[in-house]
């Protein structure tokens, strides 16, 4: 389960309707809030006594990922532990022909030769604060949903702006448990990150896609950053020391982490929303696109180098969406929600206050899926997708025109406070491969055409008359967006240079502006607005029958989850809680060394300098989900013990009902770590920095 | 997938009601008699042309094990390689307190050294006759199916005789498609066997009962014996020369054993009568027997010792049985069956000469299930279950009336031919633990009441009005059964001697005894003879519309399969073709050498003297059940690449239909074996004798 790399990641962020509060939580459950981590539920399942010291210590090593993932600080001077995977997009940046640090993997022998990745931002979560008061206290008497909404929004980015402008702070406001709780989220940036480490993709990924979302598994899925402060290492006196003990089975330990989305507490019309609807497009776009990369790909070497990141979240994304969709099938699973669902409706009813007040927000959700299933293709059409030169027109169009609008009135990723990320993406020097968009554009119009008839004005806008490869071969021949300085003329040019652009990118986003923002508005209307409001009702009643000791849906914000290190069984056979680096050895002999099971040639050579019976992988019952690549796993010590990677694919079905039977997170174990760098990789002074105490 | 152990064997044997043709068959599908091999099908598929030669080396190569496995000879000097768990028994009985060969493995340092096994019988396929015309000859004009019945047996027990004292062979007419064919088998017999190496039990079933039926495996389950003949070795001209080279993924191999039985052609109403009567009461048993054993391990060491093999062949037949109730309660695989007997029906129904002549047979089967089911329970506790001390005493009672009828209206397995065998078991001087079956007596005795009825005559007769563990005490403590001297003595003396006998045990035996044939002839008369002519019915059916290239069900009889050397997958989990030796240390570690998983001694020590990569287990799509293990798997060249020793649990569902998408045969690879031997055991005397050309 590698992390959601950003574009997939507003996909399947977008999947979440709203966060929910679940049920009263069962063992090990739970992505709770650094504020109310559940110390009751610890201290009488495991004698562990969670205090402040502890919590605060944990959340300031943790750091979210800008690239749609986790990590953890490691040393005190900045070194920043994450997936090899969560960083491979800034590794492909730093990448060229002939020059493949994906491939050949990296290590900077001095600190002199760390190499600052492009647009990469690193937040750490300063402080939270609860502005539920405010945020609720903004809608004024009277006013409809869809007005109350536009109100909180308002209300929600002058909260952000005038925190952000006090304190110098990333800020943002998180509706949490579906919007009856707001949350001030405060983050120290760094946007100064450089590449220390990372191994070859054939040892962090070692097994492909057969083996991801599989255990047992073999993969050093790591890299190693370092974030930077005015061009010096940043001083973190919060950071994680390794633990040297490790773990074993039955260890309690903790994960901490930014889980992307979960939707735990959908409504049943929710669900079958996202099972008739929502996720089988999605599955037929990717499919289509994987099929798009795979021809190209087979073009030559040059080619596949440029497809592979996209094809390995594509795979990624594909095994999840269909792991989801299966348990959206899974009969005994919707039973299982079915029945949560008619007993709340059952105890409303049954309460005459709580019913007068609650009325019945399902059916209104059920309603909304209704609007959501009429306008749902079209939105996704509204967009060409799996083309960067797109992605970059549209921003420049909506952020010149949002800019002019006062800023609580904005479209909320145009808002003040979100423009630095926001410019650090969309001026990247990151290379933009002409030939990779042409096709791309061409088999997305191709899908457009399929999908929504050749009669639709969508197409006619797109396509201007053309078949799909000529009005592709079109667009980006005409386009100068590859190239940074042209974006940065434009935007510094404002709404009236981008009007009268001529580049034919700019005129294709201007076209297909007004139908993109009206399904969207219609979308938040009819759709967002009321699942909002109904699922506040939900929670409402949830709360007054379950009480608050709950949890809110993910909202890739950091999650404290717990659980134990432990094995599990499937179809009859014993998986072991952890894998050592002698069964890596093993599997690639055992598939005689055929693609995903090469073995790095390095770590052959070094084959006899490497403890064969050091751990390498391990699961346990933490509750995550993806977004949490890149967790650092630490024990009753806050020590490191383990950084995910992956959840089991008997995991898949947590995204909406949790259980610990056979769901595993999927760890590196850093004594596997450990033994890598200094034995195969030896990276002397990163593990004598990791090892300074 | 353990051999059967002969008690087990027995259980499972008369599972299978009566043998049957198949459809025509898939790819790889097959148990193939050696006068019928697929030879057109494997010229088409494989371009292999399989010649007499490479039959007549193969067959007198492959060696059948009384104790309910295969084998076969691998070097000129009688040096027969199986499985540990087929030759287990055999270990057990020449282990004694402190002395547990089982447990510590053993190894003959030279020839001298080599152990006479107790009991154990080799049987080689000499030839084989077709005798149909014979058999179905003497069924005299106007008889009716009972008596038909008897008829045709007692022909078989002629041509067993009279083959018999024509050419000193052990002679078996066996019935092969229903009574369709039946086939005379001549077998060389060699009874002096001797243990040359066995390895420790922990390594030969590393990973115990959990990774039974299961793959990745990493068991080095091999024995060697040697057969002698006056005295010395056999010479063996034909024995498998062990490749160098081995397998790799995409090969063909052939698998020549001795397959137990399987229901590929049973009707629905058979299979309906397994899945709700035979297979139930079985595992009612089974369970009942394990907690029996395991309570009785749990007393200490010894105890422990003494039940460890019956525990083994309980816990290797639950898991079978279990998978066998669960591929007939599976909707797809009978839905499958029932479209198959539904065309076969059809198709009978059209064709009105068929029709005519073959009439409903499947009516027939179905009305002679309900009595089946009906008395089945009663026949199953005519016995008890669990008890040597018992088993020897009807064997005696039996024996000693049926030698004083003609040779063939006795009961088939008192006949003159399979005399030898019998006397092999019944004089045989393996010790019988008095304190395990007066525990196994009172366990099966207290079963029997549950299930009976404290009224059943049946409880009446074998308790005598006692609680079952007075009773139980009281049989235990009267007989002498348990000394092989008192057996002779009774046999030697007759029946009268017997009838006049006050030893505790055989009076149950004698008191038992007329329930106990009533009800089997009730079963014979009114259930296996109407099987067997309506199959007989179907067969020909079979015949008309698909022809002849099929195979008949297994009957513990020589067969060859084939099929590729090919991994699978499993629950989206890529498994590899072959493991290695590093995956036994790996496995071993990563479940930090808790049981099953502790890791042999020997192999800790000798480490660093293996190579890891050498292969150690490999699967293959050839068609194997129960019965098989201990089967030579040889390449085209007909050498040795490798020894059954189980399949997967996915293959279970193959003992009613056939299926090669995951189903796979597991066998222990030649290399591995030479490696351990070699390099672990440093038994070079035994590595020069299998390298010798």
């Amino acid at each position: 389960m590698p992390a959601i790399p950003s574009s997939v990641l507003l996909l399947i962020l977008s999947l979440s309707v709203a966060p929910a509060p679940t049920r009263t939580a069962t063992p090990d459950e739970g992505m709770w809030t650094f504020d109310n981590p559940p110390k009751e539920k610890l201290a009488e399942t495991y004698g562990f006594q969670v205090d402040d010291a502890w919590l605060d210590h944990v959340r300031l090593s943790s750091v979210r990922v800008s690239d749609g993932g986790s990590a953890s600080f490691v040393s005190k001077n900045g070194l920043v532990l994450t997936n090899h995977h969560v960083a491979s997009t800034a590794i492909q940046k730093l990448s060229s022909e002939g020059h493949d640090l994906v491939a050949s993997g990296f290590y900077a022998p001095t600190v002199a030769d760390e190499l600052p990745c492009t647009d990469l931002e690193l937040n750490v979560l300063d402080s939270i604060e609860d502005v539920t008061a405010r945020v609720l206290g903004a809608v004024k008497e009277g006013a409809t949903e869809a007005e109350a909404r536009l109100q909180r929004s308002a209300e929600i980015a002058r909260i952000s702006k005038e925190e952000n402008e006090r304190t110098g702070l990333r800020c943002d406001v998180v509706p949490l448990y579906r919007g009856g709780v707001y949350t001030l989220y405060r983050y120290k940036k760094y946007t100064d990150v450089r590449l220390v480490f990372a191994p070859a993709a054939q040892t962090a990924f070692f097994g492909g896609d057969p083996d991801n979302f599989n255990f047992p598994r073999y993969d050093l899925d790591m890299a190693l950053l370092r974030a930077y402060e005015n061009g010096e290492p940043l001083r973190t006196p919060h950071h994680l020391q390794l633990s040297q003990g490790g773990v074993k089975e039955g260890d309690l330990v903790f994960v901490s982490g930014n889980p992307g989305s979960t939707g735990r507490l959908n409504t049943m019309s929710q669900l079958a929303y996202l099972r008739d609807h929502r996720y089988p497009l999605l599955l037929d776009y990717l499919h289509h696109r994987r099929d798009l990369l795979t021809q190209f790909s087979a073009r030559g070497a040059e080619e596949a180098r440029r497809a592979k990141d996209g094809l390995f979240s594509i795979d990624n994304s594909i095994k999840a969406l269909t792991g989801y969709l299966e348990s959206l099938k899974d009969p005994a699973a919707m039973e299982r929600k079915g029945a949560e669902e008619r007993e709340l409706r059952a105890r409303v009813a049954a309460d005459a206050e709580l019913s007068a007040t609650v009325g019945d927000p399902w059916q209104a959700i059920a309603d909304a899926q209704a609007v959501g299933a009429e306008i749902g293709e079209r939105a996704f059409f509204s967009s060409i997708h799996g083309s960067q030169l797109f992605a970059k027109a549209r921003t420049i169009v909506r952020l010149t025109a949002e800019v002019e609008k006062p800023n609580d009135e904005r479209l909320p990723e145009y808002r003040d406070t979100s423009l630095d990320s926001l410019e650090l993406g969309l001026f990247s020097a990151a290379p933009i491969y002409a030939d990779l968009e042409e096709f791309s554009i061409a088999g997305s119009l191709q899908l457009m055409i399929e999908k929504l008839g050749a009669d639709d004005p969508l197409v006619h806008t797109a396509l201007g008359g053309s078949p799909a490869r000529e009005a592709a071969a079109r667009l980006v021949g005409g386009t100068h967006l590859a190239d940074p300085g042209f974006r940065h003329q434009l935007v510094d040019g404002g709404r009236t240079a981008v009007e009268a652009s001529d580049d034919t990118m700019i005129r294709l986003a201007l076209a297909l502006d007004p139908t993109s923002r009206e399904l969207r508005k219609r979308s938040e209307d009819e759709v967002s607005s009321v699942e909002s409001s109904a699922g506040e009702k939900i929670a409402r009643a949830r709360f007054a029958i379950h009480g608050t000791s709950v949890y809110p849906d993910a909202t890739f914000t950091l999650r404290l989850s717990y659980g134990v290190v432990k094995g599990f069984e499937t179809g009859g056979y014993n998986v072991p809680y952890k894998t050592t680096i002698s069964g890596l050895y093993e599997r690639a002999t055992a598939f005689d060394f055929q693609p995903p099971y090469e073995l790095d040639p390095l770590w052959a050579q070094r084959r006899s300098h490497v403890n064969p019976d050091t751990p390498l992988n391990f699961v346990c019952t933490a509750d995550i989900i993806g977004g949490n690549s890149g967790s650092p796993v630490v024990d009753r010590e806050g020590r490191l013990v383990g950084l995910i990677f992956d959840g089991n694919i008997q995991s898949l079905v947590n995204r909406f009902v949790y259980d610990e039977t056979v769901a595993r997170a999927v760890a590196v174990d850093t004594r596997g770590i450990l033994e890598a760098l200094q034995n195969v990789y030896q990276a002397d002074r990163v593990v004598a920095e990791l090892l300074q105490q």
